[in-house]
């Protein structure tokens, strides 16, 4: 019998690391996951993943033969096969993809999570069909994933789309980054706790967010609020889409993307998020461009983007004259 | 004799319409203009464009066979080969490059001033051995083209670029696109002269610019003053590049290239805007590419960026899936 190719999908996360075996029509066969534990030395964390992976691998491997593993992490450089001191992980420089390829005996590439994300957009959600789109994800922090004629965005030493890190207002609020006023300290699920913050200072209404501890109040508690009509928490999810709204509108100036997909935890909020940002993206924009970006909620499922996307680094349909193709064989010059 | 091939580039401004003939290696063998008329119909304009460049090639024809022509235009819709209601020249939707097939018999094709200036670069500047740079055009407006991936940036529609209608603060000056707070309104020759105005209102210093009317301050003069030490003049280019540097630093943040090459008369200034603009540009960059990006003025001798960027468009080297060859595919609809 022959052997069915699947890939392994990995989202290495600050509190868990999701992955899972995708067939080349990126069905997902098994998925699983184990605790990150951000104090963890790396090298003991590769070799935890790598024994669970292999045992789940054990019950599929005579149906299936691995192809390849995929990675989606926080600073993650496809270039080098690295994860380079991410804030949320206790970790230096770690080449993970030559760890990974050493325990495998298969291929191994990397990318950051939000290009996973938008890779996955790109093969299974909203992206498919389409040439230049941008994915921006609201976790923690905001990450962004442009796809340009086809191709992941990257540049010269495998940085590129931390529009997260653009700054929206030089006095505004301070950032992890050493800086000041960076959109992720308003559009993120961070950004808007500091909203809630802001508004509660500005405004004399009652909310049942003053009751509650800042150290306690999370996004989906936001927006529970917000469904709920709580005044502060609906004001905080308006304010968060007038400020991301503009900042696209100004990110589309310069790319003019077919589309604008929004990913993770704030974008699970719907329309309480999608409806100001659209509001104000339109607002912003430049006339000649008004009515034809898209603004819209990923449609892959479980939150799965990023270890499809992952995995797609292995499988994913390699373009003639690609970046994509590019990466590989950086990826394949640890072998 | 077997002829040399020769294209000619044709840059279409506000004032003047420059064009050139051009060898393979990028020499311009001949050059010459015409003033661009901005209230003559288009049919017009194109007809005596038409008979000066046949009557100067006839004189070269017996040596050089010419092989396209290539089109630098404000509004300029690579894809459909239009201009479309330029807001310097009264004309509506002009069809220029099927005309000029028609007139020429040969192949003729299109695209905006400042992508003409970002090939110019590509092929015979600074950009020469890049694969990601951006082209920032400092004339009476800001515009931008965008290589990526050794690749000029274009999206659907043919719209891209216009950072010059990024809002750097919302609060803040009035554009002709009917927003408020576009870059150019800041960082362009018009923008340095309002921000004169500013200047003289803000201070109190003594300055020859307070002797001359607004409509006779050129972006030419506050150059020339502040060489000479004028105190707003010397202020307003500090601003200027303020200004400019912060929203490059935003870009970057977004594109990460490894160059950006201003063009154009402000940045004919040299140092004066250079100056700031590297030092605003460095203080608002994420630390990890701190240092990485180079701020360059233009190498393209004369201003013939343009015509030489439009030539290429027909004479440059086509690479392998790239959108350059889309471009030609698509004007070679018209035929």
């Amino acid at each position: 019998m022959v052997k069915q190719k699947i890939t392994a999908g990995i989202d290495i996360g600050g509190t868990n690391t999701v992955f899972g075996f995708i067939k080349e029509n990126g069905e997902c066969i098994y998925s699983s996951s184990i605790l990150t534990n951000p104090y963890e030395e790396a090298d003991k964390f590769i070799s935890r993943l790598t024994k669970k992976i292999k045992s789940s691998y054990k019950i599929y491997s005579k149906k299936y033969s691995l192809e390849g593993i995929g990675i989606a992490a926080p600073m993650a450089n496809h270039f080098n096969g690295t994860i380079e001191t991410p804030s949320n992980i206790k970790w230096g420089k770690v080449n993970i993809v030559a760890m990974m390829e050493k325990n495998f005996g298969v291929r191994v590439a990397i990318t950051n999570d939000a290009n996973a994300a938008a890779l996955g957009e790109y093969y299974f959600g909203h992206g498919k069909g389409l040439n230049n789109f941008i994915v921006i994800t609201l976790g923690t922090g905001l990450g962004s994933g442009i796809i340009i004629n086809g191709n992941l965005l990257y540049s010269e030493g495998g940085l590129a789309g931390e529009f997260g890190h653009t700054i929206v207002d030089s006095n505004g609020r301070h950032c992890n980054c050493g800086r000041i006023g960076c959109l992720e300290t308003y559009a993120s699920a961070n950004g808007i706790r500091r909203t809630v913050l802001d508004l509660m200072a500005i405004h004399i209404e009652q909310s049942q967010l003053r009751k509650i501890p800042y150290s306690q109040i999370s996004g989906q508690l936001i927006n529970d609020l917000a469904i709920k009509g709580d005044p502060i928490a609906v004001r905080a999810f308006q304010y968060t889409g007038e400020i991301l709204g503009r900042a696209l509108a100004n990110l589309a100036i310069s790319f003019v993307p077919e589309a604008i997909i929004l990913f993770g935890g704030l974008a699970d909020s719907g329309d309480l998020l999608l409806d100001p940002t659209r509001k104000h993206f339109e607002k912003n924009l430049l006339k000649i461009y008004k009515g034809k970006v898209k603004i819209l909620k990923s449609s892959v499922g479980n939150g799965m983007s990023a270890v499809l996307g992952a995995s797609s680094l292995i499988s994913g349909e390699i373009k003639s004259g690609s970046f994509i193709l590019d990466i590989n064989n950086n990826v394949e010059k640890h072998n």
